[in-house]
């Protein structure tokens, strides 16, 4: 349970929540590369992945640690994304004199290329099965010992994973089927990300909110940008060129990538905690945020452009959560689990050795349930950052217990500083991503008023932030007088650690001081009542699972490397078919001229070049999830068939299960992407480098 | 069901909505004063209201028709409520240059007391039992049928008990018991309602939105107004004189007034598709709208003054439905709501012959529901007025329809139309009210831009609505170019009726005649199949109670007068005591001096004069929800002792349930008052005025 982490996802995460679920339908699953499930497919399709289309599949998949994936598509390293996944650097790297989110950006050459200042792309290349290890760690503990254990462990099997090349490697503990198996996965680290080319928003995300989620669709959601390693374009053995023609109606189609994070087999204690706390809660504090930061952009066009990333992810997040939100009150939903988790729990009651280990934990995890409703909008608003939410407040903090963290031994550390995760937090402290201080005090006055409103007036800790000041004059005050914004001053204080930071008379570090002992007590408090005791019994279900269906089930998504299969079809929408592609034709068509229905000059002075029959978007039932974007969608000849890029409106409940009928991914085709480059974008070299085999 | 009228009600109703719940509960209960529970009374207190008494509450008491109660205070038509339910006349009679909200108002003399645009006082006169002519009316009707008779007999009833004098006589038929009795209110009306006192926001609502339904509190939310007739302050018989000395600990106190609306009646079906459908709806809109509206209110003073009225609604709401919600989250309320429906309905199927007649209300209720979900989104968006809120609209809507409506015979007409309501239409449509071209666009493009959320891009009345407009360029050429934000032009297409609306170029007029017919379609769709199935199954559940408990029970509100009793006593919360009484000396500790916990400087400037002791707000065990802001409290003697104005936290779930434990009224105390008055508002005049009896 990482939901109380959102309120720094919202400006960071650029996760497209996709999703898809029926346990036992044909494109069902997002299969780890160890484990697909190989019978089945040579049963349906005909076709069986060897073990070197796996590998190849394995290496030439990319993951970007902020939230997406992406796939190398040529020897020079040029890795094709999202333009939502890449947006964040596209806005970062543009000033009010030059907005590339508006106008898009090709670069004339290579040397042209435009660092993004907080991207980082990662390539798996080695899997490690570690489930003895950690188990044996955890053993027999339980609450913080658990927790502690469990941290331990993990940063002295990613150390010894990483060793000494932290600059180019990455190694994570992934967490599979919850505690069911453990496996380490060791990363190629690419931290020197240029942009080659964006289109324009408008013809990114045309259709905009309105359209998100939604299919027909006409988005030429793409970026592409090239990894760097000593200053050159790295050298890419394996990655995935271009198909010649795109995918075809019923095609059979692979997506490879890191979906985030399902919610299939939680149980339904979580399943209505979710429900009744998590996500009202979290959707009525977006809806809020986007209230005002609608309002906002509308002051001038600066405000509008600083915003916008902002905006996006809120918008995004609040149309996903909301479709989930429904999933959670259908009772059909709610009776179809109830019906599984009763079935469960038969099987291991009629097993004594198992029902002595493993019975008792659905009632743990539901107790631990009246916890998490105790504690969530402490722990949301403490140590999520809720109450606090700015760039510079977590900027402060990071260097606050980055200074604390990085003097411990290893093993004793918060897990997001250990010594494997030390880099990537360095490279964000010192990113030159711009901050807006105007656009910062407005979230920042938003977060102390929504944290006056929860814990209300006379709590401690909001008398001890607010004092007898306004959340717009404690606002105002600590973005005047802060200079985090600036990277060398944030540099200073991370090179200078503790010294330096206890010598600060910066508002945001003294601020961070202040409240870190109850931000970290009240951190203990949940883990040890809530997460560890989660984790421990959804190991012991898990556990169950594994006697009643061996590893014949995929486990939920953790943002580690997925396959799913899957064809490319339409769905019927009540009643009424909804076809498997649209074309450039369709997108001139929707067209109003007014945003965001309105697509770019570059477009319309290319109309009459463009081939109007050209197919653009389409559908396809794999099973995807948000993270998933930016995915490659591959044939069987390991060649770019499409671009993921979102699923349909039915897709939203699948972070909680698959319904084949009308769940469907949504993806850019590929032989609209190379018509757009070549046609609109004059973009010949590009073409020619991802099509070169 | 009047939910889908919430969009309108935000910016122009006052109710602060509050409550409390346990059926057999001592204070429990909002009873019609034909049918107090005397002989509970007199067990209880030793004391028994006379029918003296109990003819004097009544005509003391009124009722301000947008959404508040309040009581005559003087002989001279001196009327108290809360500052909240005059704010709106405050800031329509307000200014740039001017604002009573910031400075407060102390009218120098009658002569200078100031006509509020759009206020409207009801004193109830007369109740008469007209059950048997409804039930006759609509006997063996179904649908629109069952609905179109009710409308008829409605109107038949109230015309004939308004008679010829529509300026000062309003008929209301009343629903108690869902249906179970319909009675007759007939009220003196007076329209000529002028502001004569009211304190400063920062004293009437202190502690604003943070300290909004919660105690310890220390507001003086009150204000005077004074009810003309022909040009002089009315004579009134009967009014509340002041108390000497207040309510004390434990005292036995009334409250009387109009509590807006409770759903204690309401079948588990409907809490649970009010639960997952109509509150997290309504919740979410309001959170967004409310961000939207925060933000504006810092674009310049004017912004924030102009939208302070719509903001304080929007808050208010927020929090109560947010409360409502938490309710029918709370697994314990909803197991006792299935008791209770699952003992009446064993009660109905032991008794063969209310078996046949009431045994299937439930599940059409339930049924009915199902219809609803499906609906609920295009009725609320189209007939509700949420795609178009904007008081430019409303106002062409009420145009349109009255001159389409007057020309019919009064049974046919819509209810709202009748020739017992016209009067009251037409003195809101020519009100001098002021209307903000600025804010008015805001307030649209939020609403159209949901409106193309929640319909969807592709839907046909999203398409003629907008045609090829961003909701912003509609919202800017509609209110650019409409007049009607002009009391003089609305007049003109009044008294011109339909040929005049006929010719109107305004956009919005002819923007409502293009979407009418639709609207009125998907009214009486949702009529025909949710409306009229509930209200006739749910008047066969009240007469099964009534079988069951007989009229001991008392009914949901229905913004009619209620007497409720209660005790003035703190409570307990998590073990430590909250005391009844607060006091002028915690307002000052409780001070920040910034907004808005920032007294205004008259209370600085009389601090040393005023008594610290005197007792400012308190709570008493009434039962009381919104709707009852400004209703008086009395003692035995008919005394004015307190004032109330909101209730506490736990109040919130009353409009579900009674829970006497920690459900608690709040009032300014009556001595706090006259200590204000003369103290720091110097108003020597008033005092003697209400303490004169």
């Amino acid at each position: 349970m990482k939901n109380y982490w959102f309120s720094k996802a919202v400006p960071t995460t650029l996760l497209v929540i996709l999703a898809l679920p029926n346990l036992s339908c044909a494109a069902e699953g997002m299969w780890t590369l160890d484990n697909l499930p190989l019978a089945k497919l040579q049963s349906q399709y005909g076709y069986k992945p060897s073990g070197e289309w796996v590998k190849n599949v394995m290496l030439s998949s990319a993951r970007l640690a902020l939230g997406c994936s992406g796939s190398f598509v040529s020897k020079d390293g040029l890795v094709m994304t999202n333009h939502h996944c890449a947006s964040e650097c596209i806005e970062q790297i543009s000033t009010a004199q030059k907005n590339y989110m508006n106008d898009g950006f090709l670069s004339k050459s290579r040397e042209a290329e435009i660092v993004c200042p907080a991207m980082e792309v990662n390539r798996l290349e080695d899997i490690q099965d570690v489930t003895e290890q950690v188990k044996k760690a955890t053993a027999g503990l339980d609450g913080n010992a658990y927790k502690d254990a469990q941290n331990a462990v993990r940063a002295k099997l990613t150390s010894a994973c990483v060793g000494s090349d932290k600059t180019s490697t990455r190694c994570d503990l992934v967490d599979l089927y919850h505690g069911g198996r453990y496996h380490i996965y060791k990363y190629h680290r690419y931290a020197d990300v240029r942009l080659v080319w964006a289109p324009e928003k408008a013809a990114a995300f045309f259709g905009g909110d309105p359209d998100n989620f939604m299919f027909p669709r006409y988005d030429l959601d793409m970026s592409l940008v090239r990894v760097y390693e000593n200053g050159k374009p790295a050298q890419i053995k394996n990655f995935f060129p271009f198909s010649k023609n795109g995918a075809e109606e019923n095609e059979l189609v692979f997506v490879t990538g890191h979906p985030g994070s399902t919610q299939r087999q939680l149980t339904v204690a979580q399943l209505l905690s979710l429900r009744d706390i998590g996500l009202v809660d979290r959707l009525l504090r977006l809806a809020e945020l986007r209230g005002v930061i609608e309002q906002y952009r509308t002051t001038s066009p600066e405000a509008a452009r600083t915003a916008e990333g902002t905006l996006f992810g809120v918008e995004n997040s609040y149309k996903a959560l909301y479709g989930e939100l429904q999933t959670l009150l259908d009772p059909a939903f709610m009776k179809k689990k109830l019906e599984e988790e009763n079935a469960l729990r038969k099987f291991v009651a009629s097993k004594p050795a198992l029902q002595s280990k493993v019975g008792g934990a659905w009632s743990a995890i539901e107790k631990a349930q009246e916890k998490y409703r105790a504690l969530n909008v402490r722990v949301s608003s403490i140590e999520g950052g809720r109450a606090l939410m700015s760039e510079y407040f977590f900027h402060a903090r990071d260097l606050v217990r980055a200074a604390d963290e990085k003097i411990k031994p290893d093993a004793e550390r918060l897990p997001e500083y250990s010594d494997a995760r030390l880099q990537e937090v360095e490279e964000q402290i010192l990113s030159a991503a711009p901050i807006y201080p105007e656009f910062e005090k407005v979230k920042l006055v938003f977060a102390l008023t929504k944290m006056r409103e929860k814990l209300g007036p006379d709590d401690a800790f909001v008398k001890q932030i607010l004092g007898k000041a306004s959340p717009e004059q404690l606002a105002s005050d600590l973005i005047k007088r802060s200079t985090l914004n600036d990277p060398a001053v944030r540099k200073a204080l991370w090179t200078g650690g503790k010294d330096a930071i206890a010598k600060s008379d910066d508002p945001f570090i003294k601020l961070v001081i202040s409240i870190d002992a109850q931000a970290r007590a009240i951190r203990k408090q949940y883990e040890h009542e809530v997460e560890s005791v989660v984790q421990k019994n959804t190991e012991l279900i898990a556990q169950a699972m594994f006697a009643q269906s061996g590893t014949s089930a995929y486990p939920d998504a953790t943002f580690s490397l997925r396959l799913s299969y899957g064809q490319v079809k339409g769905w019927d929408e009540a009643g009424s078919k909804v076809p498997a592609f649209t074309d450039f034709s369709g997108a001139f068509a929707r067209e109003t001229g007014a945003d965001p229905f309105a697509l770019p000059p570059s477009w319309h002075a290319a109309k009459g070049k463009l081939n109007q029959a050209q197919r653009l978007n389409f559908v396809t039932d794999n099973d995807i999830i948000g993270g998933n974007s930016g995915s490659p969608m591959i044939n069987r000849n390991g060649e770019i068939v499409g671009l993921i890029f979102d699923g349909n409106i039915h897709s939203l409940g699948g972070a909680f299960w698959f319904d084949q009928r009308v769940n469907r991914a949504v993806a850019v085709h590929s032989s609209g992407i190379l018509e757009a480059l070549d046609k609109i974008y004059d973009a010949k070299d590009l073409v020619k480098e991802v099509t070169t085999k």
